[in-house]
C-alpha cells in the first residue's frame, strides 16, 4: 500500500501523515511507503515505512505526473489556493483549485489503476440563495471563487469515479478549529487565532462579534475522518461520492466559554474585538445550518464539544516553552 | 450594439441569428453587427445589419481571443460537445465543454467591459441522488460527462459575473424538440427523430417505449427564452445566475399523439420500436420531474402543448419538396 498526499506539508496533510504513520495500515492493508508532496519540501515525519517528501506543483500537468509516475495506491489531494488569497487572486485560485484537481485527476487516470482518491472540498460551496438548512440534496450556491473551485473539484471528482477513473470521495471540510501554527490567508483564520493565540499568551483579534455562527472540526477529529474516508467502499456512496464532512455550529461566545472552562479566564482577556467589513463579508455569507446525514451514516463524526478542541489543541500543539 | 453568437453555425444559433435580425434590437438597443462563430463556416443569415461569419474553437484560448479582439457587447455562448460525443471522448468533452467555457471567460474578461454573456446549460445536470420534483435548490449529481461539464460552466458563468467580469445567466435547456435537421451525437437524438423523419415521410427508430417521459421546449420558444435571457436585468437574479429554462413533460405516446392529431394518423406508422440500451442507460438517468419556478417568475416561457412543437415544425423546417 502506496499512499501519496498532496498537500502533505499543510497542517492536516502533517497530523495525517503522523496518523496514518502510528497506524500502520490503511484498507485493511500494511503501508509501505507514503509520499508527501507539497510546493515546499514537508516537514519529515517518522514511520515504521518509507517516507519521502517532495515538491510538487500540481498547477503543472508534468510535475504531477512525475509525482505519481511510480503508481500509488490512494492519494489525498489537500492541497489548495485558500479562499481570502482566491478571492484576490483569481488566476492563481483557478490554477491550482480547478486546473491542479484536474491535473492530479488526468494523471491518476493514466495510471490505469483507479486509485482510491480523497479530495477534501469545503463548506465554502454553500451560499446564496438556497434555503437553511443545507441538506445533502442542497444546491451549491458558492459566494467566492474558492468555493466556486472547490465546487467545480467535486464534479470532476464524481465524474472521474462514475468513469471508473479514480475511486473518489469528496469531503466538505467545516472550518478547522482550532488549527496549530500561524495565520493564514483564509478568511476563516481568525477563528482559530482567537484561541489558538490567546492559549499560546499572546493576543488575538476577532474581526466578528461573539454572536457570530459558525461550523467547526477540530483537526484531529478531521484526520480520522479523512482515515475513514478513504477505507469507505465506494458502493457504499452511491451515485454521489461529494459530502459534508460533519462538523458541530458554535458561536464565538460558546467557543471563548470552552476555553475559559478548559483553561481558566486568564486567555480570554488577550482577546480584542475589531470589526472587520472585508473578512466579515466572506465569512457572513458561509453557511452553519448543516445537516451531514449522508456522512454521519456512513461513520464520519463530529467533536464532542468545542472543549474537546480546545484540549486536543494543549494536547497535540500547545508550544511547550 | 454587436452581438457574438459562438455555436452560431447550429441549429440554436441559427435560429436565434435570424430571429434577432428580424427583430433589429436587443436589450432596447439598435443591433449593429453580429457574428456567427462556429468550427465550421456558418450558414448566411440576412439582416438589416452587418453580419460576419466566422471559424473559433473555443478550445483554443488565442482563438477565442482573436474572436472577440473587436470588443462585444452581448456573447451567446451556444457551442459544446453534445452528450452521447461526450460520454464516448472525454478528452474532447472537458476541451471545449469545460476549457472552452472557461476561455470565453477568459477572453472576456480580458476586454474589460462587463459584457451580457448568456450560456446554454442543459438539464443534464440533474440525476443521481437528488429527490425528485427538482426545484431551483436542487443539487446537481449529473450521471454523465456532459452533464458533469454543463454544471462546471454554471459555477464558473456564477463565480464570474459575480466578479463583475461578464454579465452572465446560464439557462439549463430542455431537450429540443422538434429539431431540424439530420440525427446527432446527442443522446436525445431519438427525441426529435421520431416526429421531424415521420413527418419527412421517412422511417424513425424509438429506442425507447410509449411511457417514457421526458422534458421538452421547441426550438422556436427556446429562441424567444434565449433573447429575454439577454434582457433580463442582472439583479434581478440574485445570487444564482444558472436556472432552468421552462419546458414541459410528454410521454412518446403523448408526442406521437399529439403528431397525429396535427398531420394525421400516416406518420406514426413509419416509427419502429427498438430497444436500445446504450440509449437507455444515459436518458433514463435524466429528470423529467422540473419545477422552473425562478425563469418562470422572470418571464421565461415553456410550449402550450406538443401539438405546437409539432406545428413549429412544419411551418419553419419541414423540407419543401
Amino acid at each position: 500500500m502506496k499512499i501519496t498526499i498532496i498537500g502533505g506539508g499543510g497542517l492536516v496533510g502533517q497530523k495525517l501523515a503522523r496518523a496514518l504513520a502510528a497506524r500502520g495500515t490503511l484498507r485493511d492493508q500494511t503501508i509501505d511507503s507514503m509520499v508527501l508532496a507539497d510546493v515546499v519540501d514537508p516537514a519529515p515525519v517518522e514511520a515504521p515505512f518509507a517516507v519521502t517528501r517532495t515538491r510538487c506543483d500540481i498547477a503543472d500537468r508534468a510535475s504531477v505526473d512525475a509525482l505519481l509516475a511510480g503508481g500509488t495506491d490512494v492519494i489525498y489531494l489537500l492541497a489548495a489556493i485558500v479562499s481570502g488569497q482566491a478571492e484576490e487572486d483569481l488566476d492563481l485560485g483557478m490554477a491550482i483549485n480547478m486546473m491542479g484537481v484536474f491535473n492530479v485527476l488526468e494523471s491518476a487516470r493514466a495510471l490505469g489503476t483507479c486509485p482510491v482518491m480523497v479530495f477534501t472540498s469545503s463548506i465554502a460551496v454553500y451560499g446564496g440563495e438556497v434555503p437553511d438548512p443545507i441538506t445533502d440534496h442542497s444546491f451549491l450556491n458558492p459566494q467566492t471563487s474558492y468555493g466556486a473551485q472547490k465546487a467545480i473539484g467535486e464534479l470532476l471528482v464524481n465524474d472521474y469515479s462514475r468513469r471508473g477513473l479514480v475511486d473518489g470521495r469528496a469531503f466538505r471540510l467545516p472550518t478547522i478549529s482550532v488549527r496549530p501554527g500561524k495565520p493564514n490567508r483564509a478568511a476563516s483564520s481568525f477563528m482559530s487565532s482567537i484561541i489558538r493565540e490567546p492559549l499560546n499568551g499572546q493576543e488575538a483579534i476577532c474581526p466578528v462579534g461573539l454572536d457570530f455562527p459558525h461550523y467547526y472540526l477540530s483537526p484531529k477529529r478531521c484526520v480520522e475522518n479523512l482515515i475513514l474516508g478513504a477505507e469507505l467502499d465506494g458502493a457504499a456512496m452511491g451515485q454521489n461520492r461529494a459530502m459534508m464532512m460533519p462538523g458541530r455550529t458554535w458561536t464565538i461566545g460558546q467557543m471563548i466559554e470552552a476555553m475559559t472552562k478548559v483553561a481558566g479566564p486568564e486567555p480570554a482577556r488577550l482577546i480584542r474585538f475589531e470589526d472587520q467589513p472585508e473578512i466579515q463579508r466572506i465569512v457572513k455569507g458561509w453557511r452553519f445550518d448543516l445537516r451531514p446525514e449522508k456522512s454521519l451514516k456512513l461513520g464520519l463524526r463530529a467533536d464532542d464539544s468545542f472543549e474537546d478542541n480546545v484540549r486536543y489543541y494543549m494536547q497535540d500543539d500547545l508550544p511547550r516553552s
